[in-house]
């Protein structure tokens, strides 16, 4: 048996994965020219069927950058000019922060300690060019209900809303008329190898970034936000682009499609119950998160305290690979990853290995 | 039969490339977390295997970005404060000229028309912080002779040399102590799926990047230079890398070390060799590049003219597959890679079928 990967990312690959690969393999698409045809035709592909599988509105484009990473670097160019605003609630949401003054401009912080979900109102009195917030906290395990998430739109109508959503698309099922940009990593819920940043822009975005551009205040890097557009809309890229990954992604999304969006959600908050009711019951371990509404269905964390790597190994004992506490946190919880690519029959086996624990 | 991809870059895999990847799929490379020991193996084994393969001097470090292009940027960033000076004889060169001056940087330029070389005599009164130089322009199949190439640090030994190899490393035999940064792209001679950036420095490189940190001239980005040089001294990389590519790169600089370097460089001048005599005698096409000592041995540019797209499906037909011209030159040129993976076989094959073209 192979071993399986429950780490937050990179994960186990989506089931199908293995797959197209070796059909990519046989069919030389690791080898075709990304100026090609060929080439525009798996971009297009990978925009319709990602535009099918999220629902995403014909406002939208989508661009390819390298990772998550990028994209905080790439907004913090195209999109602030004077201030932002960032809800803080663990690692990923503070790197935002941190990429954001450590390029000079000016940034506010709404913070809240790991595991909870910083106070949502806001000082309206401030203009902010952007908002950023985390809907899917990898390091925390902490989701942000959405009616909060959208409140932001609600309070600054003129900000860009960027929204995180790196460990919880296309599981979260977002209402994009209440947002302005989204962006995720394909290693963690899209079940593909690390490497491809996803970015999602509506219309509001992209003019916000044409403006700083028109006004000389907009970094000319090749994956600046114009560039990216411009190519995107020829199905083309600035430099090369990993075209294996870009073929992975439109066909692990038409996958997802015929699965069904609604069964793949639904999966997901079965075996996330599933998982936090055996650990509210546990006699050792507990869920990090207590405030139930805040639990993310894609990242759960597990407070281990002391018994953190004998659980782990016990886990790997049964070829199953569970995820170390990020950061301070090493070797005090565990993060387990549910994406699309783990069964509801391995996250059973994984509940009842886990709660035999002692 | 499969396709043969012969084209200038994605071209064809390494032929162990498919063995390598269906093995990290069945033990799940793609799914280790990029913060494991595992991957510290993995890194590590990258950097001995290259420097062996390479016969890398000590002094020299390596770090990964996504491409070429970032690495561009990244250079401007890094070492350019007052003015680069760049030897430009086709597109690639020029990109590099204008990514420091979309950047607001100082350049000079020296340049030729494409199939040419610049006039290596620079002034010398000019302080350079680097002299940028591409060692294989793709878009021209033209090669810069070492002698040549090695006397601009004669000319300026305060600035610092950066050589574009992006086409031609690992088959060029750098003397590296007479160059000071060597960049490449796995997607071309290195047979890895396109994705991956291979940047070299020595520590003169680092120690200029230090100091314009140190100074406040180095914008603060996740891939500045000493963030990547601090990672890659703990065998790691500053956000989630594409660790499949990086896997590829250790299995396939090992592969080509086993093979033996002087075997691979000798069969590319051996292959090269044949597809110059025979398009010297054509009667319908010739080489593009007219200089013998300039002639590329990995990016092979033939001159065909209005027969180009003649040439390029009747190739097609038989399996085999030819770059078109680049940028201005498309439908006037064919470019055909020679790259490590090109069999002397397939080679021999495809210049008799060229051969046999009118």
């Amino acid at each position: 048996m192979r071993r399986v990967y429950f780490t937050p990312g990179p994960s186990a690959l989506y089931f199908t994965a293995e797959h197209h690969i070796k059909y990519a393999l046989k069919h030389g698409i690791a080898s075709i020219s990304h100026r090609s045809k060929q080439f525009e035709d798996i971009f297009k592909a990978a925009e319709t069927n990602l535009r099918e599988l999220l629902s995403l509105p014909e406002n939208y484009q989508l661009v390819f950058t390298n990772s998550a990473t990028e994209i905080w670097e790439k907004m913090t160019d195209s999109f602030i000019n004077k201030r932002s605003l960032h809800l803080v609630n663990g690692a990923f949401s503070k790197k935002f922060y941190s990429v954001v003054t450590n390029l000079h401009k000016e940034a506010d912080i709404l913070e809240s300690p790991w595991g909870e979900m910083p106070d949502f109102t806001t000082n309206q009195e401030v203009q902010y060019d952007l908002i950023g917030v985390t809907h899917n906290e990898t390091s925390t395990g902490v989701k942000t209900p959405l009616d909060k998430l959208y409140s932001l739109k609600d309070q600054h109508p003129e900000a860009l809303l960027a929204v995180d959503a790196v460990s919880s698309l296309p599981v979260v099922d977002f209402d994009y008329t209440n947002i302005d940009t989204v962006y995720a990593s394909v290693q963690k819920a899209f079940g593909i190898p690390a490497g491809l940043g996803v970015w999602l822009v509506n219309d509001k975005a992209i003019e916000k970034a044409n403006q700083m551009k028109e006004r000389g205040l907009l970094r000319d890097t090749y994956h600046n936000l114009p560039s990216l557009i411009a190519q995107a809309r020829k199905h083309q890229t600035p430099s090369t682009p990993n075209v294996l990954n870009i073929y992975l992604l439109s066909e692990i999304a038409k996958d997802m499609v015929h699965r069904g969006i609604s069964q793949i959600r639904n999966d997901s908050i079965y075996k996330s119950a599933i998982m936090y009711n055996m650990l509210d019951q546990h006699e050792l371990l507990k869920p990090f998160v207590t405030e139930k509404a805040l639990r993310s269905d894609t990242i759960i964390l597990i407070d281990s305290g002391g018994r953190t790597y004998d659980l782990i190994d016990y886990i790997s004992d049964h070829k199953m690979q569970v995820g170390d506490g990020y950061g301070k946190m090493k070797g005090k919880q565990v993060r387990i990853a549910n994406f699309p690519t783990h069964s509801k029959e391995q996250f059973e086996m994984l509940v009842d290995l886990i709660e035999k624990f002692h």
